[in-house]
């Protein structure tokens, strides 16, 4: 099913094969537990939808059996009644999307047919080395008529051969679309530039799409996401004033401030921003640039410790560099 | 007094050629209207010179007459006994620097001999339809015995051949290095690689060096100062914590985490910012990333109004964006 690649155009043209996709209560509910009110998700719902965005994420469809109901917001589970309640029964052109992390998810328990789903599409998150397993939800989710995406995360810990092999694998599969998902905010432009025409090269051989999920790391998830979408990446990530895990992740704003397709209207995620977001912020979520993520993002490595050193305020930040460094 | 385009090496290699400029007390004076204590400028200096930066710029050299010396701290005007009485004879490798404006500053009455002053370079800054002005006051320093560089602003409202003219006229004076300055913060990477590009053919062709200076507006000034090292751009301006106007600058900390030349030492700055920068945030100062901004960096305006829009603690950024598209 070899395609052509297509044509990626200049700064002041735009390509209708963009997709942008709404992260903000997946990756944004981890920041906040995924505890996001009713009128929060309706709001950025009719947001979305009134801005021309393509997809908007929900959350995870976590296993109840690995994962405490009660420690969670809903949106970690994503029950289909709980989604209808909230947003109807979508009659717009926005797609829902749900994130099944592998080893997380029970996909033949929770994932049902699509006549009685409200979602449309499925990323299956999933390391490099479990990239079967991915594989085999994909089919699953497939079957049961959805569309779905494979996210290999922390992809700048992967050898080049390794990633030639997952890009064989999942080039392959019935997966619609494969994710560059920089999970460190460690890649440079130049360095991703790289990623993407090899990612695009898979894309072009075995018929796939290519999309981009960027971190903040290094403020550059911004710059990632628009050099990949000059070269030709069509799923483009965002969340609503960039929340996301840590350092946070390409700001929607930005986003659409860039792309010219005519679609695309940006008021209406300000609107959102100016209403909505302010509350997010007072009920304690912290997310966004900080010096300890771009230590780890310079670093190549997790941010997790870099989440726990703000967590308890600390702001030694030499003795966190040392730590790191002790670390190498 | 043609020069070979150098090699530029890769991520991993390095440039000796590579100069770092701090313009944290220019910029960031901008915010806080020059009034840093002699502490913290002395603390600045001594963390510049343990990380090896290789200039640091310390003010303007206002002119009294048009300036109201009441009004702003004593770096506004950089008396050459007020570096003295800071950081002494300057002992050290760090190369000390000031800016002059074209109409702003007396050259002929305030900037004299070398020998007698703390600085090593002035740097003019000039716009675009007065660089015969900056030529004849970089000619002066030159005469005096001062390094020079040009700072051409705002030049994401000027013409191609508006630039050519600019790069022929600069090329033919004295100035050591033509810097490409995103007033605005409004190019995007692929334009400021097109925008370096050229400079760097006119730096070939009269044997000048070039120069960034980044805002942040869209979160791009630390890749878009990356993206012009990779094509052969050697001044880099940074600031702590990206201390300047409005969106600010290129943060130091995120310039020497990515830059391989040994000779950096990021260490000393990630211990001055935990050391001195809050009491900067805590004295008033406002800076930084922000949908304002976003907004006048998309839209090609000086942020002039966004800096009002924040300074009046606003957050309708839906009627701000209508005011902006209004004026179009």
């Amino acid at each position: 099913m070899e395609t052509k690649r297509e044509e990626t155009g200049t700064l002041l043209s735009f390509r209708p094969t963009i997709k942008v996709l709404d992260a903000t209560m997946r990756d944004g509910g981890l920041v906040n537990n995924f505890r996001f009110t009713d009128e929060f998700v309706s709001a950025l719902y009719r947001a979305n939808v009134a801005a021309g965005v393509d997809y908007m994420e929900l959350g995870y469809k976590a296993d109840k059996d690995i994962f405490d109901e009660s420690k969670f917001g809903k949106w970690k589970f994503c029950r289909e009644d709980d989604v209808y309640a909230v947003v109807g029964n979508n009659d717009s052109a926005l797609k829902l999307a749900c994130m099944a992390d592998v080893g997380r998810c029970n996909v033949e328990r929770d994932i049902g047919q699509k006549a009685n789903s409200p979602f449309d599409l499925y990323r299956i998150a999933t390391y490099i080395n479990t990239i079967p397993a991915a594989i085999a939800m994909a089919e699953h989710c497939e079957k049961m008529g959805y569309e779905t995406t494979a996210n290999v995360m922390a992809i700048s810990n992967a050898t080049e051969k390794e990633i030639d092999i997952a890009l064989e694998l999942l080039g392959k599969s019935p997966v619609k679309a494969i994710y560059i998902v920089d999970s460190y905010g460690s890649i440079y432009p130049e360095e991703m530039r790289a990623i993407a025409n090899k990612y695009l090269e898979a894309g072009v051989k075995y018929g796939k799409q290519i999309g981009i999920h960027a971190h903040n790391n290094q403020n550059l998830a911004f710059a990632n996401t628009i050099e990949c979408t000059a070269l030709g990446v069509n799923y483009l990530d965002a969340t609503v004033s960039g929340m996301g895990r840590g350092a946070g992740n390409c700001a929607m704003e930005l986003l659409l401030g860039f792309l010219k397709n005519p679609k695309y209207k940006l008021v209406h995620i300000l609107k959102f921003v100016e209403q909505y977001m302010p509350q997010v912020r007072e009920s304690g979520a912290v997310w966004g640039y900080d010096i300890p993520y771009l230590l780890t993002g310079a670093l190549n490595r997790h941010p997790s410790s870099a989440i726990k050193f703000i967590g308890a305020n600390r702001s030694d930040y030499v003795n966190f560099y040392q730590e790191l460094l002790d670390q190498e």
